[in-house]
């Protein structure tokens, strides 16, 4: 008799999108497949590795070895931390980098990392020679069940975020969920908050399981945290196979708590709150104003208050000027004209699109500036 | 009796791209019917015309008064003439210009120009805000045939040209004849070098029809330019639908001469030669290494340097230092490895890729430096 050691979970999931589809690969057995994974979906002799210092420290010697270990040649190049850095002085660096590397169109760039580093190097490889091919690897949860999927990549004006980018879809996305080990509580906590928006607009069944387990995905425990991460990955590559370039208003539904939340990040100059913070605050906005317009039932914004608290995500808009949130709505992507399109709920489990001006947004009996 | 005043030619040819597909117009009834055009192409209210001073000062009332009569809000933002602008520190002012007259998603570029501001404008409307709707209004014979055609959009960097960049197909090309009268000879020459081109890669019978009536063209008399143009848009089209992502090889073939006109150019700064007169010498030295090479018959050279003589094109490298040539071809796109896609001919009307080292192609005994 042998004990059978159990094998630690492991999934792919296929975004479909014709030419342009690619695998999601979820699993905590570490960094080692990746080399071979990258070159077996290109072509590529060489592969630039874009991170910052605090994560290659970490995970870029495993993802170094795992490339050449393949046959590619694989360079690593270091951007400086923060979201400050997505910025177009930053990517003409890269430009430079990868021409004094002689990266062709055959190479490929990885992004390893969070968000940030995903739209970043993303934006870079989308316009890079008229575009060259990617991969994610992102390093926390808001980024592997979000940002390094469905190819929107972007950088930062001094205007606004995300003002200028491109869609280009990854041709792989590795997600090894031992790299969340490293990762603060607090930006856990953030990332759920993506998770919890995916149950909250597609899905009330895995709203509910999320009710159920949120502790154990925030322990990082593999038999709660693989199966949920993959839920939300699959919900977020349905809706980009439905409206990859954003034009049906389906994705526009992966909005829903973020025109708010870009406005408090904005208020805030990008400082003291995460991106998955304001989205919780933005969310439950979002829910009490479905709530007030009579579009959610009575209760809908207290279920989602009560997941949020057990998450210890804040839930209250800052202390704010009005004026200045309303401006800073103003200068939300989504606009068209003089009407944002907002995401409100009609249930758990269901958004729908309206069109509302910036004050009816915020509406000045809300304010507590 | 009255006297039927003949009508203006005037055609339309559509570029078939499923969902990108959009028509090129092509007439010498002047800018009066572009905004109509646009609104109909789109739904923008807002309009930038993005164009220099001197093509400005022409054209650009026509154009205004033609957007504002179909009632869009139209700008004009002019940048500097010459290639040099064509950079990113150009394109950042853009994006401040499009934030400061509040473009949103629906709003629409005009490119009113040639090539540089086709370039330059269709990169900033493939990544301001993900993306936004363009129109191309070329006023060069070479934009015409050539760059206003298939979405290729790009930037240069210090390091070389078109770099960075992004495939962006316009929603509508509009050619107006008569913007070319203000063309100097010498550039009409330069772009009549890539309708010379589209003739010698793909369509013998128009490489013929170009022998019988290129003065007629360089005149700008209506009944040969307007079907010439026609011709070589059609040429453009095809190829740019049979591989629109630059993938199959088949656009590779409209860099017919273009390898050694960059390393040209490059050499010389960008200065002195117009880009149309370095695609004429590297069509030539093409044509010679292919019959060299024992690709294509005896005659196949001589026939190309005729037609490229009436027109007044030069047809041989300027005197040159090998090795810079060398590394000028080596920072080439189109380069995979330590080889180059060259583009070769069979014959008149037929091309073909060959990979070649650099040094194969600027072979030693040719040098004259």
């Amino acid at each position: 008799m042998t004990a059978r050691k159990q094998k630690p979970p492991r999934r792919t999931i296929r975004v479909d999108l014709g030419k342009r589809s690619y695998p999601i690969r979820i699993g905590s057995d570490g960094l080692d497949g990746l080399g071979d994974a990258v070159a077996s979906r290109t072509n590529a002799t060489q592969v630039a590795v874009v991170t910052v210092p605090s994560i290659g420290r970490r995970y870029g010697g495993a993802v170094m070895r795992s490339l050449r270990a393949a046959g590619l040649k694989a360079h690593r190049i270091d951007v400086p931390d923060g979201d400050s850095t997505k910025n177009l002085g930053q990517i003409r660096k890269l430009y430079d980098a990868f021409l004094d590397r002689g990266l062709d169109r055959r190479s490929v760039l990885v992004a390893l990392g969070g968000g940030m580093v995903g739209d970043l190097t993303g934006f870079a490889a989308a316009t890079y020679l008229r575009g060259i091919p990617f991969v994610q690897v992102p390093t926390t949860i808001l980024s592997m069940v979000d940002a390094s999927i469905g190819g929107k990549t972007a950088v930062n004006l001094p205007k606004g975020k995300n003002l200028v980018g491109a869609f280009h879809q990854p041709c792989l996305v590795w997600i090894d969920t031992g790299t969340l080990a490293s990762l603060p509580r607090r930006d856990r906590a953030a990332g759920m908050a993506e998770i919890v928006k995916a149950g909250t607009i597609w899905d009330e069944r895995y709203f509910a399981r999320l009710e159920r387990e949120c502790e154990g995905v925030m322990d990082l425990e593999p038999a709660s945290l693989v199966p949920v991460l993959e839920r939300a990955c699959r919900i977020k590559a349905d809706v980009v196979q439905q409206d990859e370039r954003d034009e049906s208003g389906v994705r526009a539904l992966l909005n829903f708590g973020h025109t708010v939340a870009h406005a408090i990040e904005s208020q805030m100059g990008y400082r003291r709150i995460l991106h998955g913070e304001a989205v919780s605050i933005g969310m439950l906005h979002a829910a009490r104003l479905s709530q007030a317009l009579g579009l959610a039932p009575a209760g809908t914004a207290d279920r989602l208050e009560d997941l949020l608290a057990r998450l210890q995500l804040p839930t209250e808009i800052p202390r704010y000027d009005r004026k200045a949130h309303i401006a800073a709505i103003q200068v939300d992507k989504k606009r068209v004209g003089a009407k944002i399109h907002y995401i409100v709920l009609r249930r758990i489990g269901r958004a729908a699109t309206v069109e509302l001006t910036p004050a009816e947004i915020l509406p000045a009996r809300g304010a507590r500036g």
